[in-house]
C-alpha cells in the first residue's frame, strides 16, 4: 500500500464511501476491522456474508438501532455504487500536499469526545493546518461557539466578548466555518493573542478549529475563504468526510454532531427559532455536555433560537464570558486573569446591595425610622419603628457604630457612610 | 364599638401596631383571637401572660422561627409605644370617607393565595375602590408584572405587550404602584378594554389591582398620583398597613410577599441586579407559584435582573403573551382568541423548518444528491447520495409524489413546489 498504512487507507477510503453517522458501517468496522470492512466492500457483489450480517445486526441492536435501512445488506447495497471510485491513496497524497493528513482512532490526537458519539463516531477525521493536533483530544479545553449566518451587530458584538474571555483562559474555540456568527467566532479568535499567563512554558495552542461539512481541499463557503485560510495557519480545518465531498445538507447536520461532541461546552451567541446551531445545542445537551445560550431582545427574531434553547431547559442563560467559565467549569488548572469579575457593560454590581444586608429585622426598621434632617428621640423612634425601648437603644450602638445612625443634641439621625448616599427620587426599594 | 364589628375594630387596630409579617403577632392572634390579642396588646403593662407567652413560643417553633425577638414579651415590648395610638374606628371611618374599607381573613373575598404565607399571612387587608373584590380570592386569574423603576423604552414595550395578551384573557394584573415597569403594567391594564368574549354574562372584573407599601390614605409615589387614582376608579388599591403609615423600606420589601401570593404567577419583565422585582420573583418562587423573566441585551443593566432570574433557576423565560399563558396554563376555562399564535414580532415561525422534517434519512440524502440545474441519472445519484440502487428508485418516487423531484430525459433533477425556493447565498443548513 506504500506510503500509508493498511488501517489509514482503509480508512480514508471508508470516508470516501459511508456517509457520516451511518451507524451500518460503524457496525461493520467495529466487528470486522477497517481493513477487512474495507475490502468487503469493495469486493461486495451478491448477498452479505451472513456472520457479519448477524453480528452487525446484534451490535446495532444493542444499540438501539434496528431500522431495514441499517442491516448490512442494505448497508453494502448503498455503498457499492461508491465503491469503484474510492482511490484513498491519491486522498491521503492530496492532503499532505496541502498540508493535512488523517487522524485514525488510534492516534493520541484523536478527540476523546467521540467516545460519546458510540457508533455515531465518525471513522477517520481529516485534517489541515500545522498548530498542534493533540488539543483535540481533551474535550476540556475546547468549546464550541456557534449561530445563525445572518447575525446582528449585536450578535458579533457579545461572540467577540465571549471568544475574548475565553480566550484569556486558553481555551481553543471551535465552530463551523459558516457566515455569520461562526466566523466572527473564528475571527475574534485569531485576532486575540493569547495571554502570556496562559500559554507560559508550553506551545500556545492553536485559537480556533473549524469543523467542515465538506472536503478539506477546498474552502466553503466562499466568502469565508480568507477567514478559513487564516484558521488553517493558525489553528486547524478538520472534517470527516474525504477531500472532494460537498458539503451537503446531510453532512451539515452530522457535522454539527462533530462540533458538540469534541468540546466540553458549547454557546449559543445568537440564533433564529430553527437553526443548525439549536441541532449542535441539542447534540451537546444529549451528551451531557453544558451548554451555553446568549439572550437577546424579544424582538429580535435573531435570539429566539436562544431563548427556544434556555426555555426547553437545554442551555443555560450566559451574559458574559465570566458566566460561560463559571458554567463549565474551565481552566481551572490555569491562572486566572480576572476570574469572575462580571464583565463592565453587565450591570451587574456586587457591591451594591451589601449595604444593609448584614442588619437584623429590628435594626432595619429602626434604619428606616432614623430621620435623615430632623433628629428624633428614642420615644418617637419606638413608634416610629414598631419597637420596644430596648431594642432602640441596642440598635442605635450598632448602628452608630456602623456610621448609619448618629447622636445630636435633639435626638438621633440617620448617616451615610461614604459612597452610600440615597439615590436621587429614589429613597425605597420598589 | 359602635358600627364595626369588634373584630374588624381589633384588627384595624392590630395593622396600625404590628408591622408587616411580626410573626409574633400573627401567632398571637392565632392562638388568642384578634379581639383578645387587641386587648392583650393595649392593657400590656409587666409581663407578658404566661400561657399565651407559651403558646405562642409553641406555635412559632412549630415553624422553624424561635429567635429572641420573636418572643411574646419581647413582641409586646415592641408594640406598646404604637398601642395607645392606635384608633382603629377612625381609621375605618377615614378609608370608608375615602371609598375603601377593611378585608378581614373570613370575609369571602380574602385572598386564598395568602395561605401560602402561613404565619407571614397578614392581619387584615385594606383596600380603596369600587371594583369587584371577589377577585382577590382566587389566584388564578391573578397575575403579577413587576419590574424595576428606571424601565427602559424596551422594557415598557414589553410589559405593555404582555399586559395587553394577559387581559385578553380576562387576567388581572396585579403590581406595586412603583414607577417605572409597575406603572407601566397599571397603565397598560388600564387602556386595554376587556375583550367581549372574556366578560361575556358577568361583570367585568377589575384590570388592576395595586399593592400599596404605605397607608391608602394617600398616593405614593407622589408621582403616580393621577395614575393610582385611575387604578382606584377602575380597579382596586390594597395594602396590609393602616391608613396614615409610611412606605417604609421594611413596608416595601414586605409588600412584595403579598404581590407574590394573591396572583398565581409573577412575571418579571425588565429588573435591574438588584430589584425589588427579584423580592417578588423569589417570594412567589418560594412559594410554588410559577415565575417568569423576560430576557434582554446583556449588555442593558436593566435586564440583568431578569437574567439572573432565569440562571438561578427561579424563573421560566418568556418572550411573549403565549408564552406567559403557556406557562401558567391560565384562562383554560375561558375563550381563546388567538391560543398558541407566536406574535408577529417574535420572530418564531413554526411553518418554516416543516419543509424536509418528513422525510426519511436516505430520501434526505437523496434530496441533497438531486441537481438544480443538469439532470442526474440513477447510477449518479447513487453515487453522489451514497445510496443503494433500490433505495435511489423507491427514494425517487416518493419525492416525486412530493413535488420534490422531477423526471427528465436526461435523468432526474430537483424541484422546489411553490414557497419553498432555495435561499439566496444559503443553500445549506449552516
Amino acid at each position: 500500500m506504500g506510503t500509508y498504512s493498511p488501517e489509514a487507507t482503509a480508512r480514508a477510503g471508508l470516508t470516501h464511501i459511508i456517509e457520516p453517522n451511518d451507524q451500518t458501517g460503524a457496525a461493520l468496522v467495529q466487528i470486522a476491522g477497517a481493513v477487512e470492512a474495507y475490502r468487503l466492500i469493495r469486493e461486495h457483489r451478491g448477498a452479505a456474508p451472513a456472520s457479519e450480517q448477524q453480528q452487525v445486526a446484534e451490535l446495532l441492536d444493542a444499540h438501539g438501532a434496528s431500522r431495514a435501512t441499517l442491516r448490512l445488506d442494505a448497508g453494502l447495497e448503498r455503498w457499492r455504487p461508491r465503491a469503484a471510485l474510492a482511490d484513498p491513496e491519491s486522498d491521503l497524497k492530496l492532503m499532505a500536499n496541502l498540508g493535512g493528513g488523517i487522524i485514525l482512532p488510534t492516534d493520541p490526537e484523536w478527540p476523546a469526545g467521540f467516545e460519546a458519539l458510540e457508533l455515531a463516531s465518525p471513522l477517520a477525521l481529516w485534517f489541515r493546518g500545522t498548530a498542534e493536533r493533540s488539543i483535540l483530544h481533551e474535550p476540556a479545553n475546547l468549546v464550541a461557539i456557534v449561530g445563525s449566518r445572518d447575525a446582528t451587530e449585536y450578535g458579533r458584538t457579545i461572540t467577540a466578548e465571549l471568544v475574548h474571555d475565553l480566550r484569556a483562559r486558553g481555551v481553543t474555540i471551535v465552530s463551523g466555518g459558516a457566515y455569520g456568527i461562526d466566523a466572527q467566532a473564528h475571527q475574534a479568535a485569531l485576532a486575540d493573542e493569547p495571554t502570556s499567563a496562559a500559554t507560559e512554558g508550553s506551545t500556545p495552542p492553536a485559537p480556533t478549529i473549524a469543523v467542515m461539512a465538506g472536503g478539506l481541499n477546498r474552502y466553503y463557503p466562499v466568502g469565508n475563504d480568507e477567514l478559513l485560510k487564516s484558521v488553517q495557519r493558525h489553528g486547524l480545518l478538520i472534517a470527516e468526510v474525504a477531500p472532494g465531498a460537498t458539503p451537503s445538507r446531510w453532512r451539515f447536520l452530522q457535522r454539527n454532531r462533530l462540533i458538540a461532541a469534541i468540546c466540553a461546552a458549547t454557546i449559543v451567541t445568537e440564533a433564529r427559532w430553527r437553526s443548525g446551531a439549536l441541532s449542535t445545542a441539542h447534540h451537546a445537551a444529549e451528551m451531557g455536555r453544558e451548554v451555553g445560550a446568549v439572550p437577546g431582545s424579544v424582538f429580535s427574531a435573531n435570539s429566539a433560537g436562544c431563548h427556544r434553547l434556555i426555555r426547553e431547559g437545554a442551555a443555560t442563560l450566559i451574559t458574559d464570558g465570566a458566566e460561560a467559565i463559571e458554567l463549565f467549569g474551565l481552566g481551572s488548572q490555569r491562572p486566572i486573569p480576572d476570574a469572575g469579575q462580571p464583565s463592565p457593560g453587565s450591570g451587574k454590581d456586587p457591591a451594591q446591595g451589601r449595604d444593609y444586608d448584614g442588619l437584623a429585622i429590628p435594626d432595619l426598621l429602626l434604619l428606616d425610622a432614623l430621620p435623615v434632617r430632623t433628629a428624633r428621640t428614642v420615644d418617637q423612634l419606638a413608634i416610629v419603628a414598631g419597637l420596644g425601648i430596648g431594642s432602640i437603644l441596642g440598635g442605635l450602638s450598632r448602628l452608630a457604630s456602623q456610621g448609619l445612625a448618629e447622636r445630636t443634641p435633639n435626638g438621633w439621625i440617620r448617616r451615610f457612610p461614604q459612597g452610600r448616599e440615597p439615590q436621587r427620587g429614589a429613597p425605597h426599594h420598589g
